[in-house]
């Protein structure tokens, strides 16, 4: 039996989904499962638990763990990592790309979303500038301007809106989560379950 | 280079403990590291936190996910595992039993700690309650009346507040964590990472 895919829930200010990203092509190659990249944005979701920054601030034992859980991570799988000099930063301009890209699927999807992550996470660029997003779009050959302006037109707009309701209603709380069929994996180190999962006889 | 020890730090009340209390004896043989078992207390910790319940009830989404992801880690690992009726039950008698044996060293403090895991996460037990944690003891063949009594004076109760102080001091917020050296782990997907810390050249 064929696998099923896999849904890649995402937020590009969220440092572990940005670990997933970097792992999840080959891994994903690998067992031989489709991913679809959703990208969507945590603020409204950790609204809705009433937090108005990311837990990892709101927490600050936590947030302390998460950084060098994050430099003993990377090392761990050879994945560039610098701690940046403001977090979370807002992932709603990229996400609007990326969400862009999705609906006509673009096949630079992924290598724009792995490219904003590195930017934020290895190289401490400000991605929640519109610059910075139209410049990672150039550096991929690609028309960063047109693009741009296309993902924020009003419907676009929309449409990210409403990939954040249905992660919502996916019962998704944070980032990176993995779907397969109905079921809910969340965080980075599930990323290996939610592809057995797939790959499985379901 | 000889192995360093590694510090599990758990709560009876807390689902990934249980996970990896079932794990941890045959994993830590298999990398030849030595285990320093630790009870504590997550209460005052997430009160730090500003939650008087458990994480996962306090954020239903959360709470939804943790028990779905239980019944399938549960199910991987092979360990028994039903949804107790009651959640969280209190570890603190449980704990303060713990607690005693650590101090003087008894060989049955795994034994002891695997049993109330399993009385409380597999067969939906009160563990809260005295003449529960005195019938596992009894049930391992130790005089559970007259070790509940000595693990309730005054000055293990004591022992047990200092446990929970220490692991705040530790940067520990959560249950289960490991520590070997300097280096906190957080969660039961990092007890591999954690072994591995421990069996490595320092």
């Amino acid at each position: 039996m064929d696998a099923v895919e896999l849904n890649f829930w995402f937020e590009f200010g969220s440092t572990y989904s940005y670990v997933s990203a970097a792992r999840i092509g080959a891994a994903a190659a690998r067992a031989g499962v489709p991913v679809v990249w959703e990208p969507f944005l945590l603020g409204p979701i950790f609204a809705e638990q009433g937090w108005d920054d990311s837990p990892f601030n709101v927490y600050p034992a936590k947030g302390r763990y998460m950084w060098r859980d994050m430099e003993r991570l990377c090392s761990k799988y050879g994945i560039p990592f610098a701690r940046p000099s403001r977090f979370p930063r807002s992932g709603v301009a990229a996400a609007r790309v990326a969400c862009f890209a999705g609906k006509t699927k673009e096949p630079w999807l992924p290598d724009f979303a792995r490219a904003v992550f590195r930017a934020n996470f290895a190289d401490d660029r400000e991605i929640g500038e519109a610059d910075e997003v139209r410049s990672i779009l150039d550096s991929l050959g690609l028309p960063g301007a047109r693009i741009f302006d296309e993902a924020h037109a009003p419907a676009n707009r929309q449409r990210l809106r409403e990939q954040t309701r249905r992660a919502s209603e996916l019962g998704i709380f944070g980032a990176p989560s993995f779907v397969v069929g109905g079921e809910l994996f969340w965080g980075n180190d599930r990323l290996e379950d939610a592809l057995a999962w797939a790959g499985a006889d379901q």
